[in-house]
């Protein structure tokens, strides 16, 4: 059976040039990157050259590369190692109400340490607005992190504005940008960020290797403490294959982005604009316009997301109904309640999400079997009788 | 020029059955093993089975392994997970002066956040003494943590017996099993333990990819929080590819511990035995019995280790002068300063580890080199002048 993977917010394929320069990695080169001797020194150089890869990536100093093992361990490292530093300036922390939950749930750990949380709301396209993180700004704000885009509706945060705001009063500045980076040009200096989250496994890098770029000069505490590695401020030996592999992705993605850009909406277009037209009472979900590029969101009246994900599933066709991290939890989306969506709509949630081995066949593929699925599980269905 | 790796406690290569077993997640099985779809599902497969490997190499049960992405990381949830659970039972912390950076450092960490350190001390061999613990143990006590085995000097804790004496008085347990797990049997229930942390970079798995144990009903607050992995209890997308290897490592050490004891002892015993008759002024650190069997330790006197190092690795003969992860810090190691080893004679450590692809040609090879370069050095030294 054809397989077509249409998950990618849960994570993209390696590409095949990102496992080729792994590999090395997991053979002869396995030496400590902070030994001494010449097995340490090629690995050392390696990590070397993946941090000025990533940098790169985002227009930041390979100095201000710290590679984490995942986007969560960022964001924890962010929201805690922030909050920490700045504990005697302030205790108060604003975030959006549609951000990951690593953000959510670090906010809520600090909260039990004392910190106190605003949570910014979005608006019906998932929006944040800068007047309203200007309006939650008090003189205990240490620290605003709003995410750049969001995985499960796609749309993406007017974080230059918002960051620009937050900067005029002297206060930290993170943002996830885990859904972003290797999808969108990120510009660290453009948006104006002092931190900010990416994770390999979001653009063909693998799963285990993700990086928080924190400006020269951004006061935070070490999250994992130890030894020296990553100037201290994030120990434990590195996960050199993993970090190589991020390096490679990185690179490629800065040269392909606009490519990958230009072809990937163009697939995500016909979904878009073809599944309404075959499809009643489905809702996209997110910006019409400033959206990843690679996203496309709905809400489908009157049936179960997971129950679609699963006939889905049957066809060869990976989905999700949102978050990875908490799909296996099966809750409605915070992100969709924020968004004001009705909870019985909110219960309809589909997420295809392309990678670039995507093709125009695979969409085709999609437009054909997933209306029929839709009409089975109507008709199944206790909430569709008499519509 | 041959090359000989005898640094892997900074970490081992990678078996080759090891990195056969990560390369399909490399490749072709990129889910996510939080996805309800088939590709998520086959990779949680894979999860689920490296998880009852891992289990297995140390006698607990799967759902008791919480896999995490470095030593350093279990280390860090061990200390700071137990100690907030626990804060309002009491805040003392028992650590000893031969614990690695990580728990010192975390200690350190915790005592910024109003906890309290104690921090037992050692003798010659680096052997805590139970009494010891014993003695420091108040009523504010709500964790130690004792490692189980030294990687810089070999030495294996009498963690059995700390354990009993922690138990009795109803105190958390928690070892540091990075340099032991994999290369000698241990058995969480024989050791009486609440918590251990191992890695797999230790015996034959990637970096990258590392464990802890959480005995069932121990309560632990997450380190890093987010989604819904590992129970809730260490969140993040999961390093696939890493904690399968991890995996199959822990498989292959279950069968092959006793063989690589036996292969790895008698080459040490011949760098322990062969050594000091080649080279005056030598002294074996760490316990001479009660050591791991592919560790072999020593302070030369009258020379820098650093200056070892880099002659050797000249030869392309890898060691180290201490722990990898303070190895560019270039400080006197604090294990050596805790045995009360004289600052002269600890600069002049070095630290022979072997590996299970090392042979007795790559012993016989370091005897010829290494006592020349004793003696060159000596000649060059300020500290020999008239010895």
């Amino acid at each position: 059976m054809k397989r077509i993977y249409l998950d990618n917010i849960a994570g993209t394929p390696i590409h095949p040039e990102v496992k080729e320069a792994m590999i090395p990695f997991l053979e002869g080169n396995y030496g400590n990157p902070q030994s001494l001797h010449s097995f340490g020194a090629e690995v050392n150089r390696a990590v070397k050259n993946a941090r000025e890869k990533t940098a790169s990536l985002i227009n930041c100093t390979p100095e201000e590369i710290f590679f984490t093992s995942s986007g969560t361990e960022s964001n924890n490292f962010a929201l805690k190692g922030i909050a920490w530093a700045n504990q005697k300036k302030g205790n108060h922390i604003i975030i959006s109400a549609i951000e990951h939950q690593s953000i959510l749930h670090s906010a809520k750990a600090l909260e039990r340490m004392g910190f106190k949380t605003s949570i910014v709301p979005v608006d019906k396209f998932g929006l944040v607005s800068p007047d309203d993180v200007a309006k939650s700004i008090t003189s205990e704000t240490i620290l605003v992190s709003i995410m750049l885009a969001n995985s499960e509706v796609g749309t993406i945060e007017p974080v230059k504005d918002i960051a620009k705001i937050v900067k005029e009063k002297g206060i930290v500045f993170h943002t996830d940008a885990v859904g972003a980076v290797g999808n969108i040009p990120v510009d660290v200096n453009e948006l104006g960020v002092d931190l900010l989250s990416l994770s390999g496994s979001q653009f063909y890098g693998p799963k285990g290797a993700a990086a928080l770029f924190i400006k020269k000069g951004v006061r935070v505490l070490p999250f994992i403490d130890g030894g020296i590695q990553e100037e201290g401020r994030r120990a434990g030996t590195e996960n050199v294959s993993g970090i190589v592999g991020l390096g490679k992705a990185a690179e490629m993605a800065k040269i392909e982005i606009p490519g990958r850009m230009a072809y990937l909406s163009a697939l995500r277009n016909r979904m878009i604009k073809e599944l309404p037209e075959k499809i009643k009472n489905i809702y996209v979900t997110g910006h019409p316009e400033n959206r990843l590029p690679h996203h496309a969101s709905f809400c489908i009246e009157f049936i179960e997301g997971e129950a679609m994900l699963l006939r889905l599933d049957m066809e060869g066709i990976a989905v999700s109904s949102g978050s990875a991290c908490t799909s296996r939890a099966l809750k409605t989306s915070h992100v969709l309640v924020a968004m004001k969506i009705p909870a019985a709509l909110a219960q309809g949630s589909i997420v295809f999400s392309l990678n670039i081995f995507n093709t125009n066949d695979d969409v085709d593929f999609v437009l054909k079997v997933f209306p029929p699925i839709v009409d089975l599980l109507r008709k199944m269905s206790p909430l569709y009788q008499g519509k």
